[in-house]
């Protein structure tokens, strides 16, 4: 069974039922504004929304599919767009408050290639500042009392999807930034192989870690936006012929795990042994040691080169975590940086026989559910060492932690085995059959 | 030593040079202007070269560097594009009489890139019909009485680097389309691990199997351009600490080699011997002996799927070679297709050890030099195997055979590895030490 939101159809679900008439796609659009309106006013996942725009795009596909037009793999499918990256007639302003309203003149280059498969735009979702740490105005909707992180960079594109208000959306992850709102929020994501999708058009943060990706309810969407946005050929996403071998990373992660995140990740494996997973311990190589240090030492620096000029002038408009990370690029020098580079590259070059061994590496995708707290997104400490190796991370909710918050598991592949990796996430998401939802946070003069 | 052309600096040194001041990017684009006035009434390389624009830009980049702005890593170079890659403004023709001149609205994604890096579009280069297999005008500049092909369908990208037209040029490749003219013309090539470099804004051929990629004179050059179009984070092209090992593919590839195509290959492998490269003889995998016939059913359906609709309006103006692959490929059912989607697949997976136990494959790039006749453009079977693969491969040109013509050394790395593979090949280059350079083809009227 396939954990569906109430009301708002997948994308998959969503383009099928378009195609065969059976959907309107303009009811789809009103759908999702419905729930903007009801919900947006405390979740705060929505810079903006392009209503009139997006419902004239629906008309247009529903006219196109009166005719007997192709409409594309995402025909129809409502989509939100994480506020660092273009969209053609809307300012990017990227959380930060002096970036001004200047319309980007064009689009993306994902987001062409979304509208070219039929997708339809609603609106750019709330970023942090400059996709950094200084967390946003968004909040968490599975705490009805609104008093729990998103998590961070991409908290919009997570809470819209988790409140229903768009069925899938695009965020971006230097350190953890797809992965850890997802988790906190209850949905799955995609981090696919660095370089797999173009950064043309994103406001970037670090050029050798940004990977823009998929925020989603199932594997099945994931998989759906990623063909579109790779522009790669396609696999099917069937069943693996046989359940897959999973490599448990123990060290660090499990034992970093706070003790209710590791019960609902040993609850989830306990559910795919018994579908016959092999799991079998690996070990993180040496290197591993330095990855954090190491990843953000390059993120400083590259995000100083971006920034430099204008941050030496506007410093105090700089959110204070984003300001210190600045400083410490700008004094960072350059055989510091090659270090760096070189670490880099050997974290890559040794964890390959660990990948190697196994269908994908599975691990907690958080060490704690989210926090109670907004001055915070979270550490970054469990997904950031996989942004570093650019290899292909899935992660999917798999239980609620006795806070009732939702957990998520972290499944990692090799390079260039995007699909491959989804193949083995989607087995996984079948035997976990994770079907809560989120409380929906309520208006605040509206009853409890 | 490396090998320059008479009187034109390769891109490396031009933008090293117009950084500094040396040159002036006015006078070098006159430069490439020159050659084309000279040599293209005979070559015929060019559909068309953009003089008022490219010396405008040439124009505005001077200005820059006396205003002290950073040019970009290729401030001032100019640049050729296969006329099957949209260019705002030109047309893309794509070897086809009936596109008409409707000019193409945006930039390719490659192309946008480009530009970003401050390259000068110099204007469009000849490409076999839609870059498949009828021959294009375009003639070969080793052979002073022009009867030799160039070889396609990157026809025009291969001869105006050899001919000094331009420093560099941008092809594609779906089964042997850089490497085979590039390896006739006696220039380098790469094309990169599939997926590297966005294909939107070009006429396709064949979705699984399309690559864009650089031709040049020099590694040097290929590693400058890839870093560009890739968008990748670049790789210092840094000598080797130990000579590499390579893998000779002796069979099919020594064997199906004409005898002074193997004399010219076996005399460079010598070379790289004497400089202590490790060189064994590595077996192709049984999956091998499908390749050619599943790559050109991929090639067939998927040419089909695109041209289907306007093919058979308009069958009289495919060129005979095309039209008999669209109708095999229209003919062909969907399990004949699904078979050779699986046995790529299997390719694919076949070739990792015979990748993994060496720092490059190494063959012959062609089995024949470049053929004495204008009706056929060569064979691929040398080049689509890695094409059907998706690793990265770079050719270089490693002497000339009895007939004076060129003969190419291809080396093949692992997918996603491309720099790597740059940087072995970058190696051989200097061990060969190829200096020749083409008889350039005089004018009809011109005394010999």
């Amino acid at each position: 069974m396939q954990q569906t939101m109430p009301h708002l159809p997948s994308a998959c679900e969503a383009s099928r039922q378009v195609r065969s008439g059976e959907l309107d796609p303009v009811d789809l659009v009103e759908q999702c504004l419905a729930a903007v309106d009801r919900y947006d006013e405390s979740i705060r996942a929505w810079v903006g929304v392009s209503r009139v725009v997006a419902l004239r795009h629906a008309e247009r596909i529903a006219s196109a599919r009166a005719r007997g037009k192709d409409l594309g793999p995402l025909g129809g499918v409502p989509i939100g767009i994480k506020d660092i990256i273009d969209v053609a007639g809307l300012p990017t302003r990227a959380g930060y408050p002096l970036r001004g309203d200047r319309a980007a003149p064009v689009d993306a280059v994902l987001v062409t290639r979304l509208r070219r498969a039929g997708a339809i735009v609603l609106g750019k979702t709330v970023t942090t500042q400059f996709a950094c740490f200084d967390p946003s105005p968004t909040r968490n909707p599975w705490d009805p009392e609104l008093r729990h992180s998103p998590g961070g960079s991409s908290s919009g594109s997570a809470a819209a999807v988790a409140a229903g208000m768009s069925p899938v959306t695009i965020g971006t992850q230097t350190g953890g930034s797809l992965v850890r709102p997802s988790s906190y929020c209850g949905v799955a994501a995609m981090k696919p192989t660095f370089g797999t999708v173009p950064i043309d058009g994103i406001v970037p943060v670090a050029h050798r870690l940004d990977h823009p990706g998929p925020i989603a309810r199932t594997v099945e969407d994931l998989h759906l936006i990623l063909g579109v946005i790779s522009d790669l050929p396609v696999e099917e996403l069937l069943e693996p012929a046989l359940p897959p071998r999973l490599g448990l990373v123990g060290d660090f992660y499990m034992t970093a795990a706070e003790p209710r995140v590791r019960q609902a990740v040993e609850a989830a494996l306990d559910k795919l042994c018994f579908a016959e997973a092999t799991l079998e311990e690996v070990a993180l190589p040496p290197s591993f040691r330095e990855v954090h240090r190491m990843h953000g030492r390059i993120m400083a620096v590259e995000a100083a080169a971006y920034h430099r000029a204008q941050f030496l002038e506007q410093r105090d408009s700089y959110g204070p975590n984003l300001r210190s990370m600045l400083e410490e690029g700008i004094a960072t020098t350059v055989p510091e940086y090659e270090e760096a580079i070189v670490h880099q590259r050997r974290f890559r070059r040794e964890i390959q026989p660990m990948l190697v061994a196994v269908d994908a590496l599975v691990m907690p995708a958080t060490d704690t559910t989210a926090p109670a707290r907004l001055d915070t997104t979270g550490p970054s400490k469990f997904q950031a060492p996989w942004s570093y190796a650019g290899a292909p991370v899935v992660s999917i909710p798999c239980g609620l932690a006795e806070d009732g918050m939702p957990v998520a598991l972290q499944l990692v592949g090799r390079s260039g085995e995007d699909f491959q990796l989804l193949r083995t996430a989607r087995w996984c998401e079948r035997q976990i059959e994770f079907a809560a939802r989120p409380p929906l946070a309520r208006k605040e003069n509206e009853p409890r």
